[in-house]
């Protein structure tokens, strides 16, 4: 602890408004790497001793092995990791110890335990969308031609196959994945030498302690280095996008679950019951997906409220970036791992889904587009489906029970019942759907290698 | 635990991700004494014996006692605090224990439970922001004359007394009271009886239920009852605004602790140092009620978000209602409890506070007022002034030193400087401010009246 | 336009940040209106002459005519609403008119016009809250005995009656009328005598203002009255939850409109088509009430960002207030008109409704139910019914259909295939839920007298 | 306007609700080019006669005429600016016109307007970001050795220069334009050509599309293309970070505009007065950089909370991304073009901040780093200094006039007032911190050489 300038104790409830402990000894890792190659580094240029050196590197092992065996012992005043592990390494080695914290500030100390978190999670993150990128391409190939509807405003519009749907979603877990090496990359620079804000009265070696903890440059403005939080924002920019994403996947998996849609049933290792009706089964990981992610955007815009309006350099506000940022980490993670399980497990019923696909209204687009590639205008060809449509739902009928002097009557002659009814025959309207990322089987297969590609990127 | 229609055990992912044990258990004391009411109505309305009531109800005296000592042995299998009564309950009382859930489901149960807790923490927070007004007040009284500058646009604007500035924020504190209050108010109806979702099978006697747990009347309606999750909005709105207003509160008292205001320190008790900077004394508590403020309304636009295109009734998203209510909970009972500790603690410098207030510049209302009273129209009056303030600032002068002449000239003959100099001489424009809530103390003394109503009124 | 101390013309770009007149227009009305009564004021007070007085009247009189017909004739320099009427009234009124912002600032003059503004939009929201409420009784009451699967997590659970669901949101548009109705009676205090921020020179009397504009009393700290917008984030608050409602509403009829689950039409007069698929229709209203509802959270955020850690007492990003105001206004507006429009156009189908409710497993409660009345703990009843629906499940038949030495060997002797049969026939599972706010006919009966009875007071 | 299969009109509520025209009309400008890219594509691939491309062509030249001299003809039918273009095409050339829409849908229309405006306003945010930080650059430039204190806590901590300072807002705006830069790769991939959802019935080539309209490939799954708004959530999130930078710097020219600080002030071009306060100069334009920040992120949470849940594909919903994206892009250029001149014409007061530099208070680190030079532990240095502070601070006098003795005894011996004296002697503090970032003017001019490298990469 700090041999303060003060004379009266903090205040209890000051204490527990002020404490960080509790949370930030999360980073202690990053704390323990930083510390040792400060130490080297201060070592190196003369700063320090080499025997001082020596002593802390021995004593921060020894804090590393307590710190991961659960045996650290904490004190009543630590008031955070970094004076903890610093006033531990001065029990044990008591004159190097207090050597330690030459040459830097509990300032850029924390920034750069944060980035190297920041760094680390942005590559899970990114590992785990890839993750469930994938197994969303093994779903999606082992139901490669079940038909499905497709749908717009939840209405029936064209069908679609299961594995091209599937595939959406694969697709956003790419950019997903994307999004957080970017993250990563963007915690490119130490921040450690910045001192308190204005840089440090020694001749450091910023590039040293860079080089050693897998940084590629040093932040070049020492204010801005203990100023920044961009890192936690970029985090939880691309975590609630992400978290968005999941939460459409989830929201379609509780609708595919009900007994009117009927598509799809979570397992029964993904499922719950209910305290009173013995028959539920309810898809409650999918519903959590759902659930979780205004979670994960609440972190952000709060963050983005405590740093907004804040003068320079660091004010103690700040420390309220750390619980936002761990608990999305959490939410996020647990939410990929669940979604990659849930999904792995799920299974469709291709009767259902046949049978919901061949709902002839579907092919109404295809009957347009006949008549286009008989001459009609797209808008002329648009009308008369609708047109056919008013007369079949007015009578209660389906298109191809309209009667065939009435589809002449109201194609103005461009198209005779056979032909009508030929397009509406099965199958069809997907196969047609020819286009370079469209839904017929040819095109799904070619963005099967792409997303393939795409996915060997994605762990980069 | 639940005998599940399923044979396949639950994931283990899935069930880290449903798991709310770890912060549901909070609302034990609710869940047990819920629980205690329903049996005695089940027994009251002969839907289970009275025996089975009274071997409920010691075992739930046991449950009580174990929870409250931290002895409640949970098993593996407790997913919730509800099961995990009802199963120790069962343990305890076999055959009775597992009658407790007669015409009860888990969906209005844990409502129950919410509301409970809901109507107690905005009573606690109403009691808070009472406490803070009150010495917000306190302080007030004890500089009542203290004069300050009032800034507009962060520009000194006219002067105050502190006691007034101050009392400004009882004002705000006063006003979350109230809406505490009425959230309280708002939690009238008992969920408890809606069952699952319909209704139940039994003739219970909810208006029983209701009374025995403080409710003055039982939802209309057991879809609603299951569904809603207002009293949670209106908990965390209220919260919202009563942070804000911490928040400036905050903000202010960091601002004045600046060496460049130096209006005010916070006490040792309350402040920090640095690690490197041995001169510093920070005054965290108040930049952490800034700091803060974001993560309760961040709370609050996560869990609109939950609840935003739910379809009635549960869905497993609501289970994310508990721990965005539970933090803000406990960070706005922090927030007041510490700025109720350092305001009282505060130390202000009369001498800065006098200084500042004595700018001359602050007395420009003033003059053109005095125009005014001598028959200038308002805008010309305030158009001279401008004039007045122009030349000053482009000699680099005051006010009060223009040279005669030009006081004459540039205020087209209406204003001699004697009488310039008179109005600017110090204290008249504070004491000249005699309209109703204005800052002279004859109508600080009259507001000091109101507020202290107002207080006693605040409790209620 | 004020004469300025600054010699410089401000830059353009800085002319489009700062303007609001574009916005704030908006706010003529009450501009016009408090100005009346303050220049009544000042010349009861005998602070101008009454013949300025009645100056001022006749040209607030022509500016409020040339407003309401659009003939108000702006001119370049006017930075504000407040700035163009007291311009223009100088123009009427040379001498007179220069006396109007004698004893008043902008700050409170603009909080006035706010604060009687949020009045009324709370009012009317209030009304439209109602309204659609009334709206949902009227739908409710036209359709009192249809079944419905009442659902938990998106699975059928219990029938209920779709009156009993639609009245589910009934109640949640009550509350929030009672919660505007609350907003408004929160804007009871005049803020208008507080000056810039400490009060004026003048002998002002504020509670004759206060009574002429229809306020109950005065704002009693002239610092608080500047700085106060406890009433935008209260009426945000109570929008933010009533958009929240109707987004359930719209997504539940967006899911009824699907064919799968073909519950309800939306009118013609509410639905779109598509620009190549001429047989969709499509549900957008019911959409928009769902995707419109996080604007409107989203405004309450930003607000309460903008807020957060301002000093006292105006600042400039105070301005920023109306916008996220009156979008929210508008859009909370729409909405409820909406909803209320295509509601009492929905068309249900009555058919498709009985057949899913008719879902035998929907009766497995009242199988436990059963189970108890025989004097079988409801847990062990609950396991009983959960072996027989495992069973069901996994023959792929109905409960109903399970073979008679099944039933009784998988219930313990406990059950009979007859008695299960007996339970499972159609309809006794809704009557059966007689319990006070439940689904029985007769307990919706009761509702109805309730809500009628709430929404006459809902207008109050 | 489409042939609808619906008999009955709108209701007005409805299409007042479902109006896009009135914002979504300026995104003209790609809807004219992209349909003139896809009447050529239609023309390559025979799928429409060269002349109705060529009469298409010369209708869409005359449309854009129209549009962009302010006199195309609306109709009251036109619900968005697609259908407008579409229907004054079929005006203009009415065979041909009908076959614009062929192989087409609005749903990939809208994304491909969207996405070629997200890719357009990136890139002007990443050049206004850049044009700041240049503009920074340059300010720094001209104050390079003017001294400012440093703050952490917005205590006086160690002082900078003011060049360093400015400069780290150099970096922030430098990382905003990166950001910038990497939405507008983002948005490589053209969706046009996936049709409703599920690709077209036609032998497109998407390719020439996407190269004609500067795309660098193609959308490759139909049903992502349609449901996919990434490039909108990914330029608010930038611009929600970059937005918060800008608050920061508005808020410290706030502070310093202040009599207290005195550090600067605006040009009048960039200031207002007051409606009562003559003598006022007020820094709206910094404000509203505070002010207007959270509405950018309100934005932000509001489109996360929009598409949060939404099933694929299309929903109407969707519709509401685009207000939130333009008032976020207009709201963020103001808010850089006006921090741009504003900052460009900002006058600091030297003798202000050299005053405030020169606080004794600042040397306290660079006493304990003297100590340590000697040899001294940084911890016990760190205590010595303490002990000194707290002396200094009981005493009311400053460190330099601490008696010789007290200097020797509080330090143990280890520092002589002379050495201390000659620490504290102005001017060493700043010139001391020579590690790379820090503050000493070799630092910063090595900083300037690196932040114009950086800048000159910022524009691409």
């Amino acid at each position: 602890m700090l041999e303060q300038r003060f004379s009266i104790p903090q205040d209890e409830a000051f204490r527990r408004l002020n404490d960080s402990l509790s949370f930030d000894q999360r980073l202690w890792e990053y704390d323990v790497a930083q510390s040792e190659a400060h130490a080297r580094m201060l070592a190196r240029q003369g700063i320090i001793p080499a025997g001082d050196s020596d002593a802390i590197l021995a004593a921060l092992g020894r804090v590393r092995a307590e710190l991961s065996e659960g045996s650290f012992p904490f004190a009543a005043g630590d008031e955070d990791i970094h004076m903890a592990v610093e006033r531990r390494v001065t029990e044990l080695a008591p004159e190097a110890g207090g050597r330690l914290h030459t040459a830097r500030s509990r300032n850029d100390q924390v920034v750069t335990d944060v980035a190297m978190f920041v760094r680390d999670v942005a590559r899970s993150s990114q590992s785990r969308a890839a993750d469930l990128a994938s197994t969303l391409v093994g779903v999606a190939e082992a139901h490669l031609d079940w038909p499905l509807p497709g749908y717009t405003h939840l209405q029936r519009a064209q069908p679609v196959y299961l594995s091209h749907h599937l595939l959406a979603y694969a697709w956003m877990l790419l950019r997903d994945a994307r999004r957080f090496a970017q993250v990563a990359e963007g915690v490119s620079d130490l921040p450690l030498g910045a001192g308190a804000l204005a840089g440090v009265n020694f001749d450091t070696d910023r590039e040293f302690v860079a080089a050693e903890l897998g940084f590629s440059g040093v932040v070049e403005n020492s204010i801005d280095a203990v100023s920044n939080r961009d890192s936690l924002l970029d985090y939880l920019s691309a975590a609630s996008t992400c978290a968005t994403h999941l939460s459409r996947l989830g929201a379609e998996i509780v609708m595919w679950s009900s007994s009117e849609f009927g598509f799809a049933q979570v397992s029964d290792a993904w499922a719950s019951s209910s305290s009173i009706m013995p028959q539920k089964k309810n898809p409650d990981a999918a519903e959590l997906l759902r659930g979780k992610a205004p979670r994960v955007w609440g972190h952000l815009a709060a963050l983005q409220g405590v740093i907004h309006g804040l003068p320079l350099t660091y004010n103690k506000d700040l420390q309220e970036d750390k619980e936002h940022l761990f608990d999305a980490v959490d939410t996020l993670a647990l939410m990929l791992v669940a979604a990659d399980g849930m999904v792995a497990s799920l299974s469709f019923d291709r009767a259902r889904l046949e049978a919901a696909a061949a709902d002839e209204m579907l092919a109404a687009t295809d009957v347009a587009d006949l008549l286009v590639k008989r001459g009609m205008a797209f808008r002329s060809a648009h009308g008369v489906v609708a047109r056919l449509v008013r007369e079949a739902v007015s009578l209660g009928c389906t298109l191809s029970e309209l009667r065939d002097d009435r589809v002449v009557e109201l194609s103005e002659g461009r198209l005779d019942a056979a032909a009508l009814r030929s397009v509406l025959a099965d199958g069809a309207w997907l196969e047609s759907k020819v286009s370079r990322g469209g839904t017929s089987l040819a095109s799904v297969r070619v963005q099967l290698q792409h997303v393939k590609t795409a996915l060997a990127g994605a762990r980069e």
